[in-house]
C-alpha cells in the first residue's frame, strides 16, 4: 500500500488486547486481593468488633464512583462523537482504552499507594482512583482523536497509567500536595501528555481529511450527551475521594457553583467572539466544563462559593480564548494538532486550579477551617508544616505534573510513531471506515460515499 | 432589516450575561456562607458532640440531587429536541438559563427561607430547591420554545425564578401547605406562567415556520433520552426533599407506580385517539410522565400504591386528551401557542396533582399515619389544625399558585415583548441557525437547505 | 386485507392495556401494601424502639435501584435502536412493556415470595425485583424484536413474568440456590424463554424485510447509548440484593473487573474474526456486556478479582463466537430468527455464569468467607447442607430454568401465534412505521420513502 501505512488491525489488535489482558489477568491472580471491605473474613471479623453493615465504605462512595464511571464511559465517550464520520471511534475506542486502563492503573496505583504484605488491596476506592487514572488517558485520547490507531491508544494507555501513577505519587505521597479532584494530576498531566504526543505525531499534510475534521448536526447532539453528563456529574468526581462529611460535601458544592458561573461566561464569550454573535457549539461542549477542572484542587478547601464562582468564571473565559486565538496558532507555529482542544478545556484551566489550590492552601487558617483543617491540610494541622508552606507544595506539584507530562510525552510520542501500529494515513484521518464496519448513513438510501470510502480503505487492508 | 428584527446576539447575549453573572457573584460574596453541615469549623463542632462524618446529609439527599440534576439538564434539554432545526437552542438555551436559574433560585430562596445573622447557609438541600425552582422555569421554557432569543429566555428566568420563590412562599411558609414534589410550586406555576407568557407573545403569523415546528425521526429519538430520564428519575425528584426515613421510601414508591400506570394509559389513548390506531410519539414523550407531574403533592403522603395508580392512570388519559383534542383549541380560539403542550404534561396534571393533594391531605388521620402524621402534616399532628383544614390550605394554595402565575406571566410577557430582546422573526422560528453557527446535515453532502438558511440569516443578522 | 394481516391497533392495543392495567388497579387495591419501611405507622413505631430514619433500606438500596431502573428503560431500550427504522418500536415498546412488567411482577413475585396477613408488602427491596423480572422480558423481547406488535409483546409480558416468578421461586426457595444478579433467573431463562418463542414465530419468508433488518450509522450510536449504560451499571444490578456490608461492595467490585476483562476480549475476537480485521459494531454493542451476565451468580462469591476477569474473558470471547458462527447456524437449521443475538449476549454467557456459580458454591470453604458465609451460603454456614451439594443445587437450578424456560416459551408461543394480535406482515417488519406516526428523516427533505411506507402500511390499517 501507498506510503508504507498498513491499517489493517486483524492481527495487531487482538494480538495487543489478548496479550496484555492475559498479563494483566496474572498479575491479578499474583498481587490483587480483596481489601477488608470487600472481603467476606475480614468484614465479618470486623462487624464483630462493633461495625454495622451499614458502616461499609460502599454506601459512602459507591454513588460517587457510579457517576464517576458515567463521565469516563458516556461523558469522554460521546463528548468526542462531534465528529461526522468518527463517531463509533469516539465512543468505541474510549470504551476499550477506558477498560484496559482502569486495570492497569489499579495495580499501578495499588502498587504505589502502598501494599499490603505484598499484596494490592482493593475496593471501592481503588475502583474510583483507576476510573481517575483513565479519565486522564482519555483526555490525551482527545488531542490526538483521528490520527491514531486503536493499538496506539491501547500502547499510549499503558504507558500514560504507569506515569500518571507515578506522578501522582510525587505529588500526594512524597509532596503531600492536595489535589483531589486531580485540577493537577488528572486534567493537567492528561492534557499536556497528550499535546506532547500528538506534537510528536505531527501530520504536516492532515489538511487531506479537513473535510472530515468537523462536526454535522446530529454528531453535535451526540457530544451534548457527553459534555451534559460530565458538566452534572463533576460535583462528585471532584468529591469522589475527599474525605467523609463535610468535605465531600463542601467540594460537591464549590464545583456546583463553578459550574453555573462558568457556563454563563462561556456564552457570553462564545457570542462575543463570533462576528454576527452566534454561539458555538464547540465552546458550549467544552469551555462550560472548565469550570469543573479548574475547582479540581481548591473545591475541597474553604474556598466559599463567592471564590468558586469566581474560579468558574475565569475558567469559561480563558477556556474560550484559548479556542478561538491560542487553538490556530499552536497549530501553526507550534505544530500541535489538538483535535478536541484539550488545552482549553484540560491544560489552561488545570494549571488554573492548581494555581487556586497553591493560593487557597497558602491562605489556610486554623480560624477557618476548625478541626477540619486535619481533613484538608493534615500536615498544617499537625503543624510539621506551615500553611504558607503547603501553598509551594502545591505550586512546586504543578511544575513536576508539566515536566513529567511533557517530557513522558515526548518519550511515548515517539514509541507511537512506529509505523507497526497502524496509524491511519492523512486522507483516512477522522474516518471510522478505516477501523470499523460502517454501515450506510440512511435508511434505504444508497450512499455513494460510503462506497467510495469502503473501497478505498478495502485497498489499505489488502 | 426588514420589520426591525435585530437576532444579533454579539452584544445582547454577553451583556446580559456578563452582567447578571457579576452581580450574582457580589451578591453570593456578600450573603452566602456555607451551612452547618458543609463549612469545615461548624462541621467538625458538630463531630465533637457526637455526630459522625456519616451522618453527614449529602450521604443521604445528594444521591436524590444528582437524580434531579440530571432531570433537569438532560431530561428537559433533551425532552425538547423533537424539533428538527432546534436541537442546538433546545439543549442549549435549556443549559444556559438552567445555569443562571440554580444561581439566582439560591439567593431567592433562601432569602425568602430564612436568613442566619443576615447569611444565606447553603448545602446539598438549597442546591436541590434551587434545581426545583430550575425546573419550573424550563417548563415555562418548553411553552415559548422556539420563539424566543436567549436574551428573552435569561430575562425570563430573573422574573420567573423570583416569582417562583414568591409563591413558594406563601404556600409552604405562610399557608402551611405540603408540596414536596411540587405539583403546585413547580409544575402549575411554570406551566401557567410559561402559557401566560406565550399568549402575551402570541405570533399572528407564525405559520410561516410551520414546517419547521414538527419533528424528524432521529430528533424523536433524541427526545426520548429525556423522556426517559425525566420517568426513571421522577421517583427521586418528588422525595428529594421529603422528610427522612419512611417519606422518602414511601414518595419514591408511589411515585414509581404511578408512572407505571400512566405510561399504560398514556399508550391506549395515543392508540385510540388516532384514526388509524398508531402511535404519537409526542404523546409518549409527555404524556407518560404525566403521572410524575401529578404524584407530585400527595406522593409523601399515604395515598397507597393503589391510590397513586388510579392518579397516574388518570393523568396519562387527561394528557394525551389536552394533546389531542384541547391544544388546538387553545391556540385557535385563546391565542395561546404552546410549542411543547406544557398544558398537557404539567399544567393540568399538576392540577390534578394538586386536587388529589388536598383531597389526600383532609382524609389523613392519626390512625393511618400513626406518629408518622408530624413528619407529613405537623400542624394536624401537632393539633393546631384540623385535616380537613390542611385540605383547604392545599387547595387555597392551587388558587394562589394561578393567581401568581398567571399575574406573573402577564407582565413578564409584555416586558419581554420589548424589541430590544432580538427575538426570531416569524420565518425564523424553530430554527438553530438564527443564533448558532449550525453544520450541514450529513457528512460530506453539500446541504442547499443549510446554505439557504444561512443566507437568510446573515441579512438579519448584518 | 392480503394475507389475513390486520395491523391495525386502534382497539386491541387500547383495550388490552386498559384492561390489563384496570385489573393491575384492582388487585393492588386489594392485595398490596406499604412494607414496614414505606408505611408511615409501621416505621415510626420502630424509629420510636431504636431505628434511626437514617436505618431505612432506602439509603441503602434505592442508588442500586436507580441503576437497574436506568438499565432497564434507557439500557435495553437504546441497545435495541440499533435497527435503522425500528428506534421508535425499541425504545417505544421497550417503555410500556416494562411499565406493565414491574407491576404484574411486582404481584406474582409478592405472592410466591411470601403474603404478610394476607397482603403483599412492598418496598424498594420488591422494587429491585420487579425491575430484575422485567429484564427477563425485554431480553426476550430481544430475540423476537422487529416482528411482533405491541399486543403480542404485552401478553407475553404477562406470561413471561408469571413463569419468571415460578421459575424463581423454585430456585432460590425451593432449591436454596444463589443468583443475586441472575444469571439464571434473569438472562438465562429470558434468553431461551425468547429463542423458543422466536422460534415458534419462525417466519420462513423474513428476507422480505431483510434490507430493514440492520444499522444505519446514527441508529448504531443510539445503541451505543445502551450498551454503556448497561455496562456501567452492571455492577449495580449484580450488587442490587445481596446482602448488605461485603456482599454488595465485593459484588460491585467483581462484576467491574469482569467487564473490563470481557471488553478486551471483545474487542480481540472482533477485530480478530473480520477477514479485514474491522471492528463489528455489534459485537460492542453486546459481546462487551457478556461478563456481566456471566458473573450474575458467582459475584457475591469469593471469586477474586483474578477469577472474575478470567469469567469475563472468555464471555466475551464466547459471546462473539457465538454472533460471528452460531447465530447464524441456528437460524438456518434450527429456524430459530434471533434479532438482537440474546442468545449470544444472555443464553451462553448466562449459562457460563451458571456453572461458574455452581463450581464457586462447591469450593466454599469457612476458611475462606469467615462468618460472612452465613450471608452467602447461609445453609452451608448452618451446617444443613455440604458446600458441595450447594454446588449441586446450583446446577439443578439451571436445568430446571433451562425445562421451564423452553417449555414456557413453547407454550407461550403458540399463543401469540393467533392472528388477533396483530402481528406485521414478513414485508413490514424491523418497520416502524405499522405502529406509529412517523415523521420524514431529515429537516425539510421529502422523503419519498417515507411515502411509500406510510402508503404501504394505509393498506394494511384500513
Amino acid at each position: 500500500v501507498a506510503e508504507g501505512w498498513t491499517t489493517n488491525m486483524r492481527l495487531k489488535l487482538p494480538i495487543t488486547c489478548f496479550i496484555l489482558q492475559i498479563i494483566l489477568i496474572i498479575l491479578f491472580g499474583a498481587v490483587v486481593k480483596y481489601d477488608h471491605e470487600t472481603d467476606a473474613k475480614a468484614w465479618h471479623n470486623m462487624t464483630e468488633s462493633g461495625h454495622s453493615n451499614y458502616d461499609n465504605d460502599f454506601y459512602y462512595r459507591y454513588p460517587s464512583f457510579q457517576d464517576v464511571h458515567v463521565m469516563i464511559f458516556v461523558g469522554f465517550g460521546f463528548l468526542m462523537t462531534f465528529l461526522q464520520r468518527y463517531g463509533f471511534s469516539s465512543v468505541g475506542f474510549n470504551f476499550v482504552i477506558a477498560a484496559l486502563a482502569l486495570q492497569w492503573a489499579t495495580l499501578m496505583q495499588g502498587f504505589l499507594h502502598g501494599l499490603h504484605g505484598g499484596k494490592i488491596e482493593i475496593g471501592v476506592e481503588s475502583m474510583i482512583n483507576a476510573d481517575f487514572c483513565t479519565g486522564s488517558v482519555l483526555i490525551s485520547f482527545g488531542a490526538v482523536l483521528g490520527k491514531t490507531s486503536p493499538v496506539q491508544l491501547l500502547i499510549m494507555a499503558m504507558f500514560e497509567v504507569t506515569l500518571f501513577a507515578v506522578n501522582e505519587f510525587i505529588l500526594l505521597s512524597a509532596l503531600g500536595a492536595k489535589d483531589a479532584g486531580g485540577s493537577m494530576t488528572i486534567h493537567t498531566f492528561g492534557a499536556y501528555f497528550g499535546l506532547m504526543v500528538t506534537r510528536i505525531l505531527y501530520r504536516p499534510n492532515l489538511d487531506k481529511s479537513k473535510h472530515k475534521n468537523s462536526s454535522v448536526y446530529h454528531s453535535d447532539l451526540f457530544a451534548m450527551i457527553g459534555t451534559l453528563y460530565l458538566w452534572m456529574f463533576w460535583p462528585s468526581f471532584n468529591s469522589a475521594i475527599t474525605a467523609h462529611g463535610d468535605d465531600q460535601h463542601r467540594t460537591a458544592l464549590n464545583t456546583y457553583y463553578s459550574l453555573a458561573a462558568c457556563t454563563l461566561s462561556t456564552y457570553a464569550m462564545s457570542s462575543l467572539t463570533a462576528h454576527d454573535g452566534k454561539l458555538d457549539m464547540v465552546h458550549i461542549q467544552n469551555a462550560a466544563l472548565a469550570g469543573g477542572v479548574a475547582a479540581g484542587t481548591a473545591g475541597e478547601m474553604m474556598l466559599t462559593p463567592f471564590g468558586s464562582m469566581i474560579v468558574g468564571f475565569l475558567a469559561g473565559i480563558i477556556s474560550v480564548l484559548g479556542f478561538k486565538y491560542l487553538s490556530p496558532i499552536l497549530e501553526e507555529k507550534l505544530k500541535i494538532q489538538d483535535t478536541c482542544g484539550v488545552h482549553n478545556l484540560h491544560g489552561m484551566p488545570g494549571v488554573l486550579g492548581a494555581i487556586v489550590g497553591a493560593v487557597t492552601a497558602a491562605l489556610a487558617t486554623r480560624d477557618i477551617y476548625g478541626d477540619g483543617l486535619k481533613d484538608v491540610f493534615p500536615d498544617v494541622a499537625k503543624g510539621d508544616v506551615e500553611a504558607s508552606f503547603q501553598g509551594v507544595r502545591q505550586a512546586i506539584s504543578l511544575a513536576v505534573t508539566l515536566g513529567i507530562a511533557l517530557l513522558g510525552g515526548l518519550i511515548v510520542g515517539f514509541i507511537l510513531k512506529l509505523p507497526v501500529f497502524g496509524a491511519p494515513p492523512d486522507t483516512l484521518c477522522f474516518e471510522d471506515d478505516v477501523y470499523w464496519e460502517v454501515p450506510g448513513d440512511e435508511a434505504g438510501h444508497e450512499d455513494q460515499l460510503t462506497t467510495v470510502r469502503t473501497e478505498e480503505s478495502e485497498k489499505l487492508n489488502s
